[in-house]
């Protein structure tokens, strides 16, 4: 626990007026620090994990009435000694304890320093710590799963396992480096490059589950397309207020509802507006559409709406074949399903991406969502499939993959040994760099001070 | 602990993300509702007062990973059984858990009900209880001194002893009463005077103390006056960037600041500023002056500039009388100390009100302070005497008063037993409003209807 000198402190919990307020401190002094304030018993004699309720005082002055939790390393957050202060949640009590225990030798915690410390400290890698950033975060069920997952060590155990391997060739051609007179082979060429194979058969889901990652962090774009007067407008309305009763029977829930955003099944969607599509000479309305257009192109989902009663199945089947060349996943909704024409729903009930609703009267919303969830493939994340949500993991990620196909291409080419070892090292370098054993100082700070204060 | 069959949830610390959530739960079903989502160890086993680590799941989806402070009643916050849950600040998983913990049983907390119950089970009485919401909100030294005075049972104490003796008395009235064919009389007459006297002697510096207690809790009106240009602005700024420069020195502690509140010695004044006051025939000027007047017998201080290097005795002396007639406790302020008339200092260095500072050099600024604190007796908050903050509980002293008045009225007038016996009952019940030994659910809900919710 020698890693470092000094203790910090800071208020974990949000700033502001509420019943509690919780003060970190942590480190070799912690123990000590919050004793010279806390006259009920001496801390550095009870046992780890337990509760002590007394009074702090700084100069026979009682700056207020605490319950203490005690941890001591490492089995602690930051594996320090940790004292947490749970106190009245005033600004100026919390200010007040903070400068007193600042004064009895503690120094104020950076943005993320406990979690630093954590992962410094052997807790956990720094896939993970991001994890922890990321859990705070999340906003809706997907991206607090794939966060949780990732805290939990998903993607580091991925990670971990694809290193080992590789590690183990990276030895074996060095060692021929070594002998390089001789014209040993300690690595089997074959076995290297099937390895790397199978490598890159892990990487590359993983690299495509990006964009759903992302999405999920995010929230997925999605576009509601379709003729004027199909309904769009009707559908968003339809999906807002459904999405909305739902979570409002449950008291202290409510949050700010961001028109047209909205959590859909634990899957958070931003809403994309669009002009209706349909042909015309209009340059002005040309515009228009062909801005659709694009957006349509840009979306993770594409909700197209179709009349099922007004429209006809030839200008139906263009624009299915216009959605399929976009090659973004799309739902086709049959929408006014109340005065739908029979022959067009039979002709489309046979396509995958068919589902009817009415926007009007509600139905079927259910089946829209079901179906949105299938065509973007969401169930993943609930099927513990790791799933990559960080930019800096893709970045690292696309890195390695190039390293390794630099790998096989000398493979093939037959290059030096220095220089297969030199590709190798790349690859295994980038995929360090996700979990942390490959770090720089600015890295660290760069990720850890977008960390809150207090975590 | 069967006084209450429910168990209450609310989030303990403030709304937002923040590292730490702590989420709690009260009531006989504490354990066992969050047991069942505790997967780690069984709940219900582990000793009062530990930290427990693990994950809280429900339908075998991990909802986070948390600490958990077990105490059991009755030596809990609300001397039933508790648990904190310390979660990940993030508002996704704070609604999760706390939707999970409804489902298990639980029903959501109203604003306060943690420590109406904690009031009902006994853990304090009624002006403790408010103590705890004042200390929530304190935003100064004094306050947050007399919040935690109070809470501690400061005015409960005084109350306590007061009520004590006139029970007693009380008591005796009433068994006269019982035998009041026989023409005994267990209660001596005098003594019964001595004690109404002694409690009077008590009450009225407690009354008078509102004055300041609601000073020091709301902000103590201070105004600014005296003739044109004699730098009433000048040591306005001098006041506030110096007191701005004192507190920023410790990082974190820096708040917004109200461009003329300002915390003074640990005292919170709102600044007033006034016209300057003149003699004069202009119509308009002689309302600003008459607006200013009235301010200055609204304040609770008066800090009324001297200039030193122009005023003329004469008309100071004339000013210090219009001070004095009006009651209200007042600085004079010499200002411009380094342009001084030494004949002008000379005449004024024996009144007790004086003080001489450069608001422009920011000379004696320590001085002004100190003559500040002395002047509106404001060490009282400082010497442990008691001070009523709560305006409730000046309206019962108020009318404790008015009875106990009634008593000696009575007897001096030798009124019949029963009219006496009526008129103590009714102090003992306004002093009993106090510490809430007598109540209304109607007073309950609205004192604690103001509290955060989680408190």
């Amino acid at each position: 626990m020698a890693r470092f000198d000094d203790t910090i402190v800071a208020l974990s919990t949000p700033p502001g007026v509420g019943a509690i307020g919780v003060i970190r401190v942590s480190g070799n002094d912690a123990f000590k620090i919050v004793n010279t304030l806390f006259g009920t018993k001496d801390l550095t004699r009870v046992d780890s994990h337990t509760l002590h309720y007394g009074a702090l005082q700084q100069n026979d002055q009682i700056l207020d009435e605490v319950v203490v939790s005690v941890f001591k390393g490492p089995n602690s957050y930051t594996k320090e000694d940790v004292i947490e202060i749970s106190c009245h949640g005033s600004n100026f009590i919390i200010q007040q304890i903070i400068r007193a225990l600042i004064q009895s030798g503690a120094r104020l915690a950076k943005p993320g320093e406990f979690t630093q410390r954590a992962f410094l400290n052997g807790r956990f890698d720094l896939a993970q710590a991001e994890g922890v950033a990321d859990l705070i975060n999340a906003e809706s069920e997907a991206a607090h799963m794939a966060a949780l997952s990732q805290m939990r060590g998903g993607i580091s155990r991925e990670i971990q396992n694809l290193r080992e391997e590789l590690v183990h060739f990276a030895s074996m051609i060095e060692l021929e480096l070594d002998f390089s007179e001789e014209d040993v082979e300690f690595a089997s060429r074959d076995e290297l490059k099937k390895l790397v194979d199978r490598i890159l058969e892990v990487i590359e889901p993983l690299l495509e589950s990006f964009q759903l990652g992302n999405a999920i962090k995010n929230g997925i774009p999605t576009v509601i397309a379709g003729k004027p007067n199909a309904g769009k407008s009707t559908l968003l309305n339809a999906i807002l207020n459904d999405e909305r009763a739902i979570v409002s029977d449950i008291p202290g829930t409510t949050r700010d509802v961001i028109e047209d955003e909205m959590v859909i099944e634990g899957v958070h969607f931003r809403f994309i507006d669009t002009a209706g599509i349909r042909e015309t000479d209009d340059r002005v309305e040309k515009i228009g559409v062909e801005k659709t257009h694009t957006k349509m192109r840009e979306a993770s989902l594409v909700l197209y709406l179709i009349d099922l009663a007004n429209d006809r199945i030839k200008e139906i089947e263009k624009q299915i074949e216009q959605l399929e060349s976009k090659g973004v996943p799309f739902v086709l909704v049959g929408n006014k399903l109340d005065k739908a024409r029979q022959e067009l729903t039979d002709h489309l009930s046979g396509n995958e991406h068919f589902v009817t609703i009415s926007a009007l009267t509600r139905e079927n919303l259910n089946d829209l969502r079901k179906k949105i969830l299938k065509i973007i493939h969401l169930d993943d994340f609930k099927t513990g499939n790791t799933i990559i949500t960080n930019s800096r993991h893709f970045e690292s990620l696309t890195k390695t993959k190039a390293a390794l196909l630099q790998v096989i291409e000398g493979l093939d080419n037959q290059v030096t040994n220095d220089f297969l070892a030199l590709d190798i090292r790349n690859a295994l370098n980038h995929l360090g760099e996700i979990t942390g054993e490959i770090t720089t100082d600015d890295l660290l700070d760069n990720i850890f001070s977008k960390f809150c204060i207090g975590k």
